[in-house]
C-alpha cells in the first residue's frame, strides 16, 4: 500500500477524494457534500436524527480492528438507531479527526467501509467535517432518517402484559471482543511480528464484533406481518441496560426468562473457554445491535411465527420492577452493568 | 467551584443532568433527547444539515478559552452554516468526548454556553452522545434547520456582473487569536500564577474570537428588503478561501477591491502592533462568521441601503479568474491561504 501524507492533499482535496465515489441514492437527498449544509426534502414524513462519537482507545483499538470494518461498523450502528425507531436511514454526515500517523490510504480504507455500508443500506453521505487531531482517530457520524407519521416507535409505549421480544442472539459481539483482546495479548507476548491468531470455528463471534449488521430485515418482517411494536430500541449497551431504559421510559416493570435469552453456540463455547458466566455475557455484553421490542399480547401468534425473533418475557406493572427469572425460578433484579465508556476507561 | 468526577454520575446520569435545562422551543422538535433518535417534523419545508468537529489542541486551547465561551461558539458556528443557506437553525445534537481531567462542573460550564446560544437563536438540543476520551476534549455538533422551498441559497448561483457583498468586518477574530496567544506566552514567561493580561481597548477583537455571533440579523434584513442572494456562504476559513469556493461552485471569476474590505479600527491597531499586513489578515484570517453573498446588479440600491453590509467587488466571467484589486490598481490573483487544520497542526 502506498503512503500519501494527508497534508499533500489538504482538507478540501481530501474531502473531494473521499466523497467522489458516493453517488446520491435517495430522492430526499437534494444536495449533499459541498456547501455550508446539506439540503434534504422529506415531504410529509417525519425526520429522525441520531449521532455517535467513536474515539480511539475508548471505542476501538486500531491494532486489531481493520479500518474498513471500523468504517462499516461506525455507519451501521447509526442505521441501527434509526431502525430502532421503526424508521429508514437515508443520509449520514461523517466527521473525522485524524492524527499525523494516518495517511490518505488509511482514510480511504475507513471510507471504503462506510461506502459499503451506505450501498448495502441505501444511505447517502451528505456532509461532514475533516480535521487534524492532536492524538488518535475521532469518528463522529450523524444519521438522518425518515419515519411514517404515526408509525414511529418510541421507548415509552410498553404496556403491562405486552410480550418482550428480541431479534437474533445476544452476547456474541462481547465474546468476539474478548477473543480479539486475548489474541492481541498473545501476539504481543509471542514477540513474533508475523504471529497468526487462530480464529477457526470462531468466525461468527468475530464478525458480530467487527462487522455487525443493523436489523433492517426485522423491521421489514414486522411491517409485512402487520405488527406495530409498542416500544423498541436497539441493544447497544447490553440487554439489562436496555430493558431498564424501556421500563423507565414506559413506566412499567418486566420479567425476562433466563432460558429464553437467545445465545449462539459459538458464544456459549467461548464463554466456557474463558470461564465466564454465559448469561452475564448475554445480559451485559452489549454491541449486539439486535432489536429489543414489545408487542401486544394479541400479537403472540404472529410474532412467534417470525423467523429470528425470540419472545423472552413480558411487561408488568411498574411496582413489580424489572427482574430476571432464573432457570430454577428465582427472581433477580436487573441491574445496568452494561458497557459504559466512563467506567471502561478506568477499569480496562 | 466544587469538583465532581464524571464517573460518579455515569453516562446516563451526566446526560440527564446536562440536558434537563433545555426545554424544546420549536414545534418541529417532536421528540428530543432520550430515545434512539430525535423525531423532527418539517412539514413542507426543506431540511438543512451541517456538522462541525472541534478538537482540543487543534481548534481551541482551554488554557485561554473559557469553557462557556467554547460551548457558545461551537453551537453558533453551526447556526452560521444554516443561515448561510438562507435557512433557520432549529435543532442541534451535541456529542462530547471527555478526558478524565474534565469534571461535571467543567461540562456544565460548556453546556451553559451551548444553552445560551440555543436560547438566543431559538434552537433545540435534541440528542447527542457523551463518552470518555483517552486524551483531551472532543466536541462534535450537528445542526438541523429548515429552509423555504425555492429560497435556499447555494454557493453555486453567482452570475457575472453580480455584486459581491460581505456583512460586518473581517480579520478581527484572527487578530483576537493573535492577542490571546501572545498574552498566554507572556503569562507563561512571567511565571506568576495570578498574571492578569491587559485587554483594555481590545474587547472587540477578543469577543470576535471568543464569542462570535451568527448573522441571523442580516438574513432577516435581506428578506425584509426583498433581496434573494444568488449565492452565499459564511466566512469561516477566510475571505480568499470562501471567494474561491463561490467562484469554483458557480463557474465564475471575481474582482475584490482592497479598499472596500471592511476592517474594524481595533483590528487595524492590532495588526500594526504585531507588524502584520492588515489586508492579509482580513483576506486569510478566518473565523469571522460573516456572510459573503452575491446579489444581482439590479439590487445595487437596495443592498447599499442595508446597514452592516459592504459591497466589496463583483463577479466576472470565469476566464478572468479571481483577483484582488489593490489600492494602486494592480490585480493580484487570490489564493486560498485560509486557516487549514491540516497545516496548522504542523506549523504551530
Amino acid at each position: 500500500m502506498s503512503e500519501t501524507e494527508i497534508s499533500t492533499l489538504g482538507e478540501f482535496g481530501l474531502i473531494d477524494r473521499l466523497t467522489r465515489d458516493f453517488p446520491l441514492q435517495n430522492s430526499s437527498s437534494k444536495k449533499g457534500v459541498g456547501d455550508d449544509a446539506a439540503v434534504l426534502d422529506y415531504k410529509d414524513k417525519e425526520v429522525l436524527v441520531t449521532t455517535d462519537l467513536l474515539l480511539e482507545g475508548i471505542h476501538f483499538d486500531v491494532r486489531y480492528v481493520p479500518l474498513k470494518h471500523l468504517g462499516y461498523k461506525a455507519a451501521v450502528v447509526n442505521f441501527s438507531d434509526i431502525y430502532a425507531m421503526n424508521g429508514t436511514p437515508r443520509q449520514i454526515t461523517v466527521s473525522l479527526g485524524l492524527s499525523s500517523r494516518f495517511t490518505v490510504e488509511h482514510v480511504e480504507a475507513l471510507y471504503s467501509g462506510i461506502r459499503l455500508a451506505c450501498e448495502r443500506y441505501g444511505v447517502d453521505l451528505v456532509g461532514g467535517d475533516t480535521s487534524a487531531s492532536a492524538t488518535g482517530l475521532v469518528i463522529s457520524i450523524t444519521c438522518i432518517g425518515e419515519g411514517e407519521k404515526g408509525k414511529i416507535v418510541y421507548r415509552s409505549g410498553a404496556q403491562p402484559t405486552d410480550l418482550l421480544c428480541v431479534s437474533g442472539d445476544l452476547g456474541a459481539a462481547y465474546m468476539g471482543l474478548q477473543l480479539l483482546e486475548r489474541e492481541n495479548s498473545v501476539a504481543a507476548a509471542s514477540g513474533l511480528p508475523d504471529f497468526q491468531p487462530d480464529f477457526a470455528g470462531k468466525e461468527y463471534i468475530l464478525e458480530r464484533q467487527l462487522k455487525p449488521e443493523a436489523r433492517k430485515d426485522i423491521i421489514e418482517e414486522l411491517n409485512k406481518a402487520g405488527i406495530q411494536p409498542t416500544s423498541m430500541m436497539d441493544v447497544s449497551d447490553g440487554l439489562s441496560s436496555e430493558l431498564l431504559h424501556i421500563c423507565k421510559a414506559s413506566g412499567v416493570g418486566c420479567r425476562v426468562y433466563e432460558d429464553k435469552i437467545p445465545i449462539d453456540y459459538q458464544t456459549a463455547c467461548m464463554a466456557e473457554e474463558f470461564n465466564m458466566n454465559l448469561v452475564t455475557a448475554a445480559l451485559n455484553g452489549g454491541e449486539d445491535y439486535e432489536l429489543l421490542f414489545t408487542v401486544p399480547l394479541t400479537d403472540h401468534d404472529r410474532v412467534k411465527a417470525l423467523p429470528g425473533v425470540s419472545v423472552i418475557g413480558y411487561i408488568t406493572k411498574p411496582e413489580l420492577g424489572a427482574a430476571l427469572v432464573t432457570r430454577d425460578g428465582q427472581e433477580l433484579p436487573l441491574k445496568a452493568q452494561g458497557w459504559n465508556a466512563f467506567y471502561s476507561s478506568e477499569t480496562k
